[in-house]
């Protein structure tokens, strides 16, 4: 008889694990603050939270006798249609998620065999040697130099021979040094055969007409990820969703969780893409915040902001005032949580998400008051 | 250049996907009626929805303005807490998921290399050999007789001769048979060393008393896997859980996508398991309405109905009558929505999910018109 627990395997149980965010009411009661007075500043949410006309339409949905009881429509007609408003694709091309998270991990599940490639640059993104890890995939990383530029060639090499089961992953804007992936990039990428996922967590924030969205159709090996926890402020309930072609789609959806979309989530996602223009009104609201923490960092002694098209920014710290992880402590002890990372290309930096636009004074004397 | 869509691995590419339900939405259209007209009992949802209580749970939350912007707290702290409460076992044996669907895949996932065997028993829950498929695995089948018995001598020698990679998948009660698996069969199993993962999906209509919960101590190879999707009537909103040893717990929360239960879920999660004793109430109804409806379905000329534990019926249907699909097809054009398979050993069956026990004598006339 076996007495011991089963066990996962090998490549599984050498894995640390995903380093998720710690809950705010914890990293709160660390620092011996109320959380209403701290500043969580460390996932890149909404500091508006969720969109009050998204709220009505669940409260609306939750006064109805049949919701939540019902699994939820494996094919997501209602979904794929409002997505296919919002993008202006057609709802073949449109498959949604728990989140992108989600449908990372399915795309690279589905398409790469163990052994496959994950090519990629960092630093990005934490999710994507995760992901690697757990689907026993190789990841060739080319990472950005030390000013955070994509090295292009060496990209473009590396997609080149890193075989057919590959996926180049990059992120645009970036997570979390802020800037877009080049157009002449993807394309380079696109023309010379390579399948490449490209996030776009964060493009509400650099203007819609800056996704690769328009090149689909052309480049039928182009997936664009895209998620509604950023801009439309409910990572809480998990939605996401992927442009790809059509046929890749087709056969995504018989392989993901029938019931992978939960009804809060369909219903808010359907509702924050009937109100994207009020919506729109605070990601306005969110850039222009950006935009001022933006100066007012650039005149603080010892710190050095990155430009970014995103709702973050990565911050430089100089030597004199300590490395990011010192700075991100001070913070946390005066209730103002960001993120930093164990990238040894990142020790002297730390990201900050961008606070309500009521909330800059309060980030700004906080910092300044720690440094 | 590759101008063909990414392709996705072989042993999916093969794959005729998941057999879903078909929303009510749909159904009633296609049967011509409102759908307030029909009786959904095509998915063992629970036919009274979510509970009051539950409801005014969420009402309350999303009254919070904080509510759902924020990512869910990947250790699941106050959930598994409240899991500790409903099933009197420690948190560290503990793990939720967005639905017992994602926690099947994600052990089968985590425990199986590609080539390794799941052994299960047809009839079942179809989502074991989608999950087999989908992580290239082999099933190995030991078909319950034509009365739907298992064959202990045959699935002991299957699981001693189906080799260290291998997970014993059963359910208890049985979908859609509505029997229990026998204790002695998997304490048979169990002191064999094998790796069993039991679904105890129905149990609250068995009583909580039939769970094997009781063995996870004594044998780390148990996992129970449980949901809140039929007795809390929440299926909409996808929750799971699974319960086994703490060891494999903590390697599978190392696996698990970090943010994988909704907020939403979350809390209707903790607000049934705190107002368990009302939901027991209806439980008890469901109970009562199921023997009801048996009893009714001897005295029909035609059908045989199977006994039950669970919150469904399987019904023989006499050759005179039809095939299972057949009536099936008869009863959706009166709106009555059941559920057939593909299977030849249930070629003569359908199976009904019990219905609210206002709705008993509807279904019972219906049945009579289209006999």
């Amino acid at each position: 008889m076996t007495s011991d627990p089963p066990r996962v395997r090998r490549h599984l149980a050498r894995l640390s694990g995903y380093a998720p965010v710690v809950p705010l009411a914890e990293r709160a009661r660390i620092a011996g603050l109320e959380p209403e007075d701290c500043l969580k500043l460390d996932a890149n949410e909404n500091p508006y939270g969720m969109h009050p006309r998204v709220r009505e339409a669940l409260a609306q949905a939750l006064s109805d006798p049949g919701f939540g009881s019902i699994y939820p429509d494996p094919n997501q007609a209602s979904l794929r249609q409002a997505l296919s408003r919002y993008t202006g694709l057609d709802p073949s091309m449109i498959l949604a998620g728990a989140g992108a998270d989600e449908l990372l991990d399915l795309a690279l599940r589905a398409l790469l065999p163990p052994g496959g490639a994950v090519v990629t640059c960092s630093p990005g993104f934490g999710m994507y040697p995760f992901l690697a890890d757990i689907n026993e995939l190789r990841l060739i990383d080319v990472p950005r130099d030390e000013r955070f530029m994509l090295r292009d060639d060496m990209l473009l090499r590396a997609a080149e021979t890193s075989g057919r089961d590959a996926v180049v992953v990059l992120t645009s804007p970036n997570n979390p040094s802020g800037d877009m992936i080049p157009r002449e990039l993807l394309l380079a990428l696109l023309n010379r055969g390579a399948t490449v996922m490209l996030d776009e967590a964060y493009i509400e924030f650099a203007g819609m007409d800056a996704s690769a969205k328009d090149l689909l159709t052309e480049f039928p090996r182009l997936i664009v990820m895209r998620t509604f926890s950023k801009w439309a402020g409910i990572a809480g309930l998990r939605l996401g969703y992927a442009l790809a072609n059509p046929n890749l789609v087709t056969d995504l959806i018989k392989v993901k969780q029938p019931y992978n979309v939960n009804q809060a989530a369909e219903i808010a996602g359907i509702a924050a893409i009937d109100n994207a223009a009020e919506i729109g009104a605070q990601i306005d609201t969110i850039r222009d915040t950006r935009d001022q923490l933006f100066e007012a960092l650039r005149n603080v002694e010892g710190l050095t902001p990155l430009p970014s098209r995103a709702n973050f920014i990565l911050i430089r710290v100089d030597p004199n005032v300590g490395t990011g992880r010192e700075l991100h402590d001070r913070l946390a002890a005066v209730g103002v949580f960001t993120r930093t990372y164990s990238d040894p290309l990142l020790t002297s930096y730390l990201r900050i998400s961008v606070p309500r636009a009521d909330q800059l004074d309060t980030l700004i004397q906080r910092i300044g008051a720690v440094l």
